[in-house]
Order: structure tokens, then C-alpha cells, then sequence
């Protein structure tokens, strides 16, 4: 049984899968207020970069319960508070965009805001889950019969409003009955492979080896991994991919092995607006990240620490993108920019 | 001041500083017997390449304290017991055969056993301790005023008989008052450079910045790294290197972005019997290593962990050997083979 991340929760609150607990703890919480939205995307406790997108959408919702111009600027408000939650990815600044037009389509249009501004929300969600499940699709063919792919970060259910981006190919050769397994980079500082990918894997039945970062080199060295495929939380014009950080270094050791390194995007995932990787803003988080886990000491109180949270994965290392729209060169990511 | 890793106390035991409590406690604990010895390297309570051969050095002379053949009996078994501890270091293997060839030499001579066997242990650690001067007198020209140094795990004071060997050449060049920084990679799973190095290298007045593993690539790709220096396990004929898990890693992202990536080691790690890196024995560690860090659990339950402890670095990467004889290109390591 593949966990649920997101969901609404008596009509008007949203129901989170606390990620910051897993794998120790499957604790869901009630999200009533869009601060409270806001703290759960700042703090991890939702994360992936469609998902985000879905709940930040959720969010602007929560805002407008007033009717007319209040209603209106109280979602605006609620907008521009959850967008500057993450500076990355660019899924969440996507969807609340759309939230925002439906916002005012809405009060020129004299609908109820609060019911437009759901159905968006709940669009965008039910848009990311058919997303998902066509990525799968187009990325079926590189999980063969016996196939193992590595994977770092979490791109599966818990990073989406489906069964992910990265992990969809994977979802879907396992329940066509293919033999496919999974080497999860644990992903430090925050672990993500280790406590999360591996944990909805298994769950669902994906046999699943753990391994820390600096093992993947040695892994795809052994000769025995398919394919690399990992998610994107931004895609520049050029094919440069944001994502989490330690990203990049897989893609060297991949192409270092001759193994073949794909992402794995809904179109949200694309920014025509960035033309390079280099114009990705990276975000930096707290030393804190690196510094401790889990309230156990990890490194020597009087260094420094350097905490990015993302690395830009430059294009000709890509052997393909997995997106909606099918399996794509980068030559033929102008193809996406129109639709 | 720098810490000191081990010692002679009371005459009979010897004292280690347990690293595993690092950074959170100092705490020294005194060995007593054989068993507590090997205990202690298995557990790395004591690790580093040259600082197993030296701890087992002065294991073995816990051993012989009978006299004649009584003695020679239980320091070969001590020898054996040492050695097969961990399989990867060379130098653990080197310095125990010096132990029993020593051993060997006082009991047909008619020397007191224990004392030659003391004395032979003294003589492995002074020689590492110069070994490490030299090997920093040889690294000083790669480290300039105003010189940042990645490393990775821990070479440095916790992990030989002196200053190091990948940290000795900062050591040096701190020491005659040029500014110098290192980039730590944190070395997981047991954070060996965010626990150890940052650590002494804090003590030491060096300005340190802990990453984590997969931060390197970026942090390489800045450009603000002069060159990469690395400790080793075992070196083959052909110099490839047997170094910490992750090392690999680094060496591709440092080609990668053509910041020189450099080997330190004194002549006991180069072994002429491996012909390659291929040969090198690679010690895999329990997964608990990486399931948990301090009793927080850092992995789901139901995935499976790989856990190599060293990986390998092809010497094609490798800019440079920076040895007790010099620093050496890898056409001039069979100068080393006589020695």
C-alpha cells in the first residue's frame, strides 16, 4: 500500500504525512491555518517539488474564506507568504501562480472564490497525478525485466501528488510483474533516500539497497545498475537541472561508468524563464542540517559548515528527460515550452 | 595543542583516546590486554592506517610477557590475533610482520622478549612521527599562503603517530604562519570528517568547513579549492589507491573540474604484492553503520545497506603521491619498492 502524503481533512483543513518523522513514525497532522502551511514546506515536514506545489495551492485556499476583494486579497496575501517559502523549486511558484489567476478570474467573474480556488487546487493535484503516472509511462522502457536504478533524493508517492516522478517508471514496471530493484543514496544531510525513498519502496514491495553518498561512485563502478534516475526541482532552458543536492556528483559518477543518467520532470519542473543553471538560485539552509541528527552531535562544534541544499546537474550529462510529454533529448526540450 | 590518539600509561597499557566519542567527549580509556586491543581497532575506538600498525605494535608487547618460547608462543598469537582485525590497511599488516620478525630475532638471540618487542613497537612509532614531518616537508609546496585543501575522512593527527599525512602538510604550512582552510567532507557513515578532522583542525587554530559528501562536486565546481589531499589504506604496485569509502568520488569531481587531487602516505601503505586495485581486499562493515547514527535511525527497516569501508581511486586520477621519499609522480613509485 502505497502512504498518502497530502489530503484534505474535514472540508477545510490539510492533512500532511509528517516526513521530518519517517522512517520512525507515521504521523499525520491537521493543517488549519496557511502559516501553518507555510512552517510545514519551510521545515521539510512536506517536501518534494510537486508536492509542494500541490500543498502550497491547498494552502491559498485556506486564505479565502472572505467573499469579494477581502477574499481576494487574502488569498494574494497567502500566495505570496507560501511562495517564498523554498526558493528552488520552481513547481511551487508555478502553482501558486495559477492559484493566483483563478484568484482573480474568480472576483471579475463573480464566482464563489473559495470554491474556484479548490477546484484549482484540487486541478493542480489531480493534474501532478496523471503527470505522474504518464511519466511513468514514457520511462518504462529504461526499467526492463531485472533492471536495478539508482536513484538519489526522494522523486516518489511522498514527493508528489502520485507515484512520483523518478520512482514512476519503477512503480509501474513493478506492478506490470517486472523483477526491478532500487539503490537509494541515503541523500545527507537530511536523508531523504535513506528515510523516505527506501521507506515507500519497500513499502511497496521494491527491494531496495541503501547506500551513503560517497558509495554510488563504487556502486555503478560494479557494473550492475540499468540506469540512474533521479527528479528535478528546476530545469533550466538549456537542460541544466536543480536538484538535491549531491545530485551532481552522481551524474559524474554515472557518466565516469557509462551509465546512463536520466531526470525525471512534469512539465511544472521546466523554467523557460532561466536560460542556464548557473541563474538557478541555490537555497542555503541552516548549518543545524549538517551539525546534528536527529539531536546527536555530527560534527565539531568550531567549524563552519556550508549547507546547500541543491547542485545544478549540467545538461550534457543527461542522457534523457522522463517527462509527460514522453521520453525526451535535450535538443527537444523546446518542444515542452510551448504547451 | 594537538590531541594525542595514543600512549604508553603505567608502563603496561596503553592508552587510546576512544574516537568514537569524538567530537562530543575526550574521553582516554587504557587497554590492557590483546583482546581489548583488537576490540579497540575493530570498534575504531583507534583507526587510521598508520595508527593501527602502531597500536597493534604496542599490542603485541602485551603479549610477551613470559619468557623463551612460552613468550614467542604468545606474541605470534597476538600477531595473528591483531592482524586479522581489519583486512584493508596495509600498514596493520606491515607492522605486525615486523613484531613477529622482531619476536622471532630476541628469542633466538637470547634477548629479553618483551623488552625487544617494546622497544621495536617505540621504533614503528618514531619512524611514523618523522614519517609524517617528512611527508608534510614534501606536501608544503602544494599548500601556498591563502591555499583551501579538501580532504576526506581523516588523516591527520587522530589517525597516525604525528601530524598525519593528508592534514600534515597543513599542519606544516600552518605552523609557519601561512592562512590556510580545509573543506572536511563529513565521511559518512561514521563522520569521520566532520567528527575528527574538523576537530583537530579547529584545536589546531585552521579554519574549517564541514560538507557533506555530496556537496564536494559543487564546492569543487566554485573553483576556490587549490587541491584535493587524501590519506590512503593500501596503495598497489601501480598506484591505485585503497582509501576511505567516497574518495573515488572526490577524485572524479576533481578531474571533473581540474583541481589536482594528491595521495599522502608514508611507504608502509604502498604494497608491491597487489598488483592493482582490483586485488585490494575491501573491508564491508556491518549495516548498523549506516542504519543508525548514535541510536537515531537513519534508515527504513525493511531496505537492505551495502557497506564497503574503502573504495578505489584508479591512479589516473591521481596528480601526485606525497610520500616520505617526496613528492612522486606514479612512473617514480618503483623507487619506492627497494627502499
Amino acid at each position: 500500500m502505497l502512504p498518502q502524503p497530502i489530503a484534505w481533512a474535514h472540508g477545510h483543513s490539510i492533512r500532511i504525512l509528517d516526513q521530518t518523522l519517517l522512517p520512525r513514525e507515521e504521523r499525520y497532522v491537521d493543517l488549519v491555518s496557511v502559516a501553518q502551511v507555510a512552517d510545514a514546506i519551510r521545515e521539510l515536514k512536506v517536501r518534494g517539488a510537486p508536492l509542494i506545489g500541490i500543498a502550497a495551492a491547498m494552502g491559498v485556499t485556506l486564505a479565502a474564506r472572505g467573499v469579494g476583494a477581502t477574499g481576494l486579497e487574502a488569498a494574494l496575501r497567502a500566495a505570496d507568504q507560501l511562495e517564498a517559502t523554498r526558493p528552488t523549486a520552481v513547481n511551487l511558484a508555478w502553482a501558486v501562480a495559477r492559484m493566483r489567476a483563478e484568484a482573480r478570474r474568480a472576483v471579475e467573474g463573480g464566482f464563489p472564490l473559495h470554491q474556484a480556488l479548490l477546484a484549482e487546487a484540487n486541478a493542480i493535484w489531480d493534474e501532478d497525478r496523471a503527470m505522474c503516472e504518464r511519466i511513468g509511462e514514457a520511462g518504462l522502457p529504461l526499467v526492463p525485466d531485472g533492471a536495478t536504478v539508482l536513484t538519489h533524493c526522494n522523486a516518489g508517492v511522498l514527493a508528489t501528488g502520485g507515484i512520483g516522478t523518478a520512482l514512476a517508471p519503477i512503480y509501474r514496471a513493478h506492478r506490470l510483474g517486472r523483477a526491478v530493484q532500487v539503490v537509494a543514496d541515503e541523500t545527507r544531510p537530511l536523508l531523504q533516500g535513506s528515510r523516505l525513498t527506501a521507506w515507500e519502496l519497500s513499502r511497496a514491495g521494491v527491494p531496495t539497497t541503501v547506500i551513503t553518498d560517497g558509495m554510488t561512485a563504487s556502486r555503478l563502478r560494479r557494473g550492475d545498475v540499468t540506469c540512474v534516475i533521479v527528479g528535478a526541482d528546476r530545469i533550466a532552458r538549456n537542460g541544466d537541472v536543480a536538484n538535491k543536492i549531491g545530485t551532481y556528483a552522481v551524474a559524474l559518477a554515472a557518466r565516469a561508468h557509462g551509465v546512463p543518467f536520466y531526470v525525471a520532470a512534469p512539465r511544472s519542473t521546466f523554467d523557460w524563464q532561466t536560460v542556464d543553471g548557473q541563474s538557478i538560485p541555490i537555497e542555503e539552509r541552516r548549518p543545524d542540517e549538517v551539525r546534528q541528527h536527529g539531536g546527536v552531535v555530527t560534527a565539531a562544534e568550531a567549524a563552519r559548515v556550508w549547507n546547500p541544499a541543491f547542485d545544478v546537474t549540467p545538461a550534457d550529462l543527461i542522457a534523457g528527460y522522463i517527462t509527460d510529454a514522453g521520453l525526451l533529448q535535450k535538443g527537444q526540450l523546446s518542444r515542452l515550452a510551448g504547451v
